[in-house]
């Protein structure tokens, strides 16, 4: 017998294992535009784009439910779909939705999860068209996939950012990780005592931008009426860092970025303290803010400075140059994608 | 404190649970022209039909890794999703795969799962645009979501089922039914010890139908060809007489079916003779055939009798007759869809 070789999936890691599986393949349809590698794929459907994404959400993995209510997640599990199609410049329309459901859970839980999932879809007016149930022999699993539309040339694609381009994200970061640093704090010091209740007073933010995240419609609605095209665009799911990579290695760019610049909450900050954390590590790599990052040519600089809840944190350059954070004593420091490497 | 009411999900059911939770969605999106409650959901994009189905498959509930090859499931999970897709008289364009990895899996591993999934692609000029991998706590999960397209005028759903139409089947049925029986028998046997392989002689189409299923696009094609556009369609996933239900509820009729002309394969009854099984009921209710069953017209009786591997199995009735097999001695029984239920 022949020993069948054995590489761990932790030598890649997720993008990597993504990479390895996706190469050589070529694309047969002609209404498929552009399949793998971006927020979402791009259909051509008789001369309009379509855009298709999707989210694999299991429970231990992405989610806890000792602190996570099941209509919280059913929200979040919609708006973090619907995120990657704004992350295109497009609109969400429909959304399948396939549960996995072990014998711990009742209709009742079912329900509650099903009806964040439906607030979602009607604060972002789209549909909910089908999907799959079965159950699971260990936990919750949920499979999400949003179909959206886009006018073809309104499409933002992940690799467009040019020299000069200016670095924007909307919203504030880290506040989400802080989030969950908190409630993960208070697990463990709650653990096996069940009647005294967290004390989560001033720091509403942080939770409900871990527990109730929002998919920035408003930043591209706002883009829009501004007549400002993003040149790349991409939502910040595994960290500023990691995104930022993203952009610059599909765009053929560098990057630098003001550490002074990067928009951080008053409780992110307070939290950071308290766990002994370095607030811009947190900022970077945190992860799940679902804030969007993109880049404009440097002559809508003014049509930015205008808009409310985003900040210009940086430039493009050239490849050469690297990807930089200028640190507030202006020393450079190469970014490196950390992110959340779920298979690492 | 108010207890919470807790309901058992087997109480309701798979169909029962997706009738519950998706009770009164009202479609907002001008493209969404039908949602939940066929095989795929129907969108109108710029006059254009674009078709979305999507599979959740979990280990240890559909495929058990002990006795199935990881490239051959990756090709049954895509090919029960562009099933779907023919079903609506559809052509498949673009999947997405999400999976769910835990570290029991290497990179070759998934490699072979990957390809399997990709040969499926390539018989069937699909183009895999996108996905989600993650790790996993516990086994392997594959969610796949299908997007086909076809012309508004040619989409068959299951509500179009008429009086006095015939009842039609492609193949033969309960096969990967007595196949999946066979694995099962043959993996209870040889538990524990190793060094025995299994004696699959004479037994490889039932082996086949379980592990290595095809979806009916040649059916398609010839009804195309023949000129008959069916007036109601589905794939057999589940068990004849739960397709059957499904066409008959949702368009408001009832059927008789003739034992006598349901299809099976001569392997199919040595294999329920040996365990001792009823055919008849196999062949009912022993699901994924992934074979099409449709009701065509009674005047295109002479194109069907025509077609290679079709068989009239029944005839559409009124509703008050409900859904009856006609047994070979002649006696009317009533058909129970007893199908899979993963929640049960």
């Amino acid at each position: 017998m022949t020993e069948t070789k054995r590489t761990e999936i932790a030598t890649l890691g997720e993008f990597g294992l993504i990479d390895h599986l996706t190469e050589g393949i070529e694309l047969v349809n002609a209404s498929t535009r552009r399949g793998v590698g971006d927020d979402a794929a791009v259909l051509d459907m008789a001369g309009k784009a379509t855009l298709v994404t999707t989210d694999l959400l299991l429970e231990g993995i992405h989610f806890d439910l000792t602190y996570t209510p099941l209509k919280h997640l059913g929200y979040k599990a919609a708006m973090v779909n619907f995120s990657d199609i704004y992350a295109m410049n497009g609109t969400p329309r429909q959304i399948t939705v396939s549960l996995g459901i072990s014998k711990r859970f009742s209709i009742e839980d079912i329900d509650a999860l099903y009806a964040g999932i439906r607030i979602a879809c009607e604060d972002h007016k789209v549909d909910i068209v089908g999907g799959d149930t079965t159950s699971s022999m260990t936990g919750l699993t949920i499979s999400i996939t949003c179909i959206g539309d886009a006018e073809p040339a309104d499409i933002v694609y992940r690799s467009g950012a040019h020299e000069t381009d200016l670095i924007c994200v909307s919203g504030d970061l880290g506040a989400a990780y802080m989030g969950l640093q908190l409630l993960e704090r208070e697990k463990a010091a709650l653990r096996g005592n069940d009647d005294v209740q967290p004390d989560f007073a001033g720091r509403e933010y942080i939770l409900q931008r871990q527990l109730r995240p929002e998919a920035r419609r408003d930043v591209i609605e706002q883009l829009r009426q501004a007549g400002v095209k993003p040149t790349a665009m991409i939502d910040i799911s595994d960290g500023l860092s990691s995104e930022l990579m993203h952009i610059c290695k599909q765009s053929g760019v560098g990057c630098r970025v003001f550490e002074e610049h990067i928009p951080i909450d008053y409780q992110t900050a307070v939290m950071a303290e308290e766990l002994n954390m370095n607030l811009t590590t947190c900022a970077l790599n945190g992860g799940e803010d679902y804030e969007l990052l993109f880049t404009v040519p440097i002559g809508d600089h003014e049509k930015i400075a205008q808009m409310e809840g985003v900040r210009m944190i940086g430039h493009i350059c050239r490849p050469e140059l690297g990807m930089a954070l200028i640190t507030r004593d202006g020393n450079e420091m190469e970014l490196k994608a950390q992110g959340w490497n779920h298979l690492g």
